[in-house]
């Protein structure tokens, strides 16, 4: 009885770590269709410096967080992943463009950003703010390209995108993290609507654009929706304990800036133990809402939101 | 003899007369209209701070150049004006961003605009870079609306827009007029290819959307993309002469700044009287590019390019 336990034991062991290799591998044959991809956008044209500042900040080894949501979750839905690319790519520019501004000296102030100099501490402020503009503007001129997509779902992909970084959503968490007012009361709720906002919304559309593209049904899209929505808060109380826990090493960027600059963050809100039992929540409700998506591959989704949300870096 | 010719004359002046009177009148009644319909999208929403910085500095007077070439275009096609509407707006959001980018203390550091003190002297910096921000993705969350003009079109639409405010076009052009090298052989060549970039992409792209929107044919479109390209530099032109012959007063920004920050432009290169005379044969450019469009209607079209030149302000 013990031994063939152990054995079942074992071999469960065996499965999972077959699982894992085997969407580390998909993973990360999707990163670099995605890094081929951002590089081919990138070759410098007119202006050559900008177009130097725009792809030091892109092309730094990021996770392609976002754009691998755009792809699985197209795959997920049974379709191919390649119409997704454009989509997947413009998602991870905006991100870029974000990141540049907000390490700004008016803003963040960060000097260092995935183990490099920041944008402007590389070329200059001025460089930093129209790169950041340049990759921003570029993201919607390639969702924009001719013939795409079936022009409607091409133009629900792009508002899908522009709604979620502008001023209903990433660029208003932004606002809201740096100058809301939160009162005592009701920290929670502000804390999580700043994450909902400037995390959130970016990593909704990701998921949301590859259920379109994938030609999610109502019911598909209204669960997929529930997912990014929970895995969003996951990730965002995650990246912020690492902030608390990791160091310039494993980061790379400055740790700790978020109690340095006195952020209102969720693990500032109820204590780092709290906020990572809270992030196992959110990760179990982005799991939940999976099962009642009715799609006929769920694993990677699955196991997605397992490595963003037990990631160290 | 006499008589019967100065009476022709005044008849003729009297004509003029009317058509300005007419033509001040009909761009009145459209500004209005882009004003309202400018203000109707800037309603505050989510961080109030941030659509306050957005609305402070769009509703503040502007003329409305690129949004009254967007519906122009449309008329003088002979189409209502109407679905032009929100085009026109994105044009006028994108231009805002760029002035509000531009005026930072990183870039041309200049605390006046249109008469006010400008976004980042109001709101400071972080404010004014978000807001900016916020304008360019907003532009394309309404170019993106649902069902706002047949697919295919609004996505050439946008396609124009993106093309036109990115790193292929005024993004460039502020690059390349801040950090790029000008040998002295070739001056006037780079700083008209600064000044396509910079301004004259916004307003060709306003040509060619009110174009697209009132569905010009292929002929129409060349002919009213050289009247673009011609309008745009001559336009660029009599702005920079303006820039060292006005006050703060007429300007509503601080004039003379060009030459203090030592800016290669038209004036600098050629001296004004000749600057003078090549915006006016850019000007006539135009004008006769007009008269190859075949189209219905060209005196608005001719008036605005008039008024675009002429203008002291």
């Amino acid at each position: 009885m013990y031994n063939e336990t152990a054995t079942q034991a074992q071999l469960l062991n065996k499965h999972i770590m077959n699982e894992t290799l085997t969407f580390r591998s998909q993973i990360q044959s999707l990163q670099t269709r995605v890094d081929a991809a951002l590089q081919a956008y990138l070759q410098p044209r007119v202006a050559p410096q900008l177009w130097e500042a725009m792809a030091y900040s892109v092309l730094n080894g990021g996770k392609r967080i976002r754009p691998l949501l755009v792809l699985l979750t197209c795959e997920a839905l049974g379709q191919d992943a390649q119409p997704a690319l454009p989509a997947a790519c413009a998602l991870e520019l905006i991100h870029s463009y974000s990141l540049i501004h907000d390490d700004l000296p008016a803003l963040d102030n960060d000097d260092w950003r995935r183990g490099q100099p920041s944008n402007h501490a590389r070329f200059g402020e001025a460089l930093a703010i129209l790169s950041g503009d340049a990759l921003s503007s570029y993201a919607f001129e390639i969702l924009s390209l001719p013939g795409l997509l079936p022009a409607e779902t091409q133009l629900q992909v792009l508002h899908e995108i522009a709604l979620a970084s502008g001023p209903s959503g990433m660029c208003a968490g932004q606002v809201l993290d740096m100058f809301g007012e939160i009162a005592e009361s009701e920290k929670l709720q502000a804390i999580a609507q700043i994450y909902q906002l400037k995390t959130g919304r970016l990593i909704r559309a990701a998921v949301r654009c590859g259920a379109w593209i994938g030609g999610a049904n109502e019911s598909q899209m209204v669960a997929l929706t529930r997912y990014a929505e929970a895995l969003g808060l996951a990730f965002q109380i995650q990246d912020d304990i690492l902030d608390l826990t990791g160091s310039l090493d494993t980061l790379g960027k400055t740790p700790q800036k978020d109690l340095q600059q006195a952020k209102r963050t969720w693990p500032w809100a109820v204590g780092l133990d709290a906020a990572s039992q809270q992030a196992r929540q959110y990760l179990a409700e982005a799991l939940e809402a999976l099962q009642t998506a009715q799609i006929k591959e769920t694993q990677t989704l699955e196991a997605m939101a397992l490595y963003l949300v037990e990631r160290q870096a």
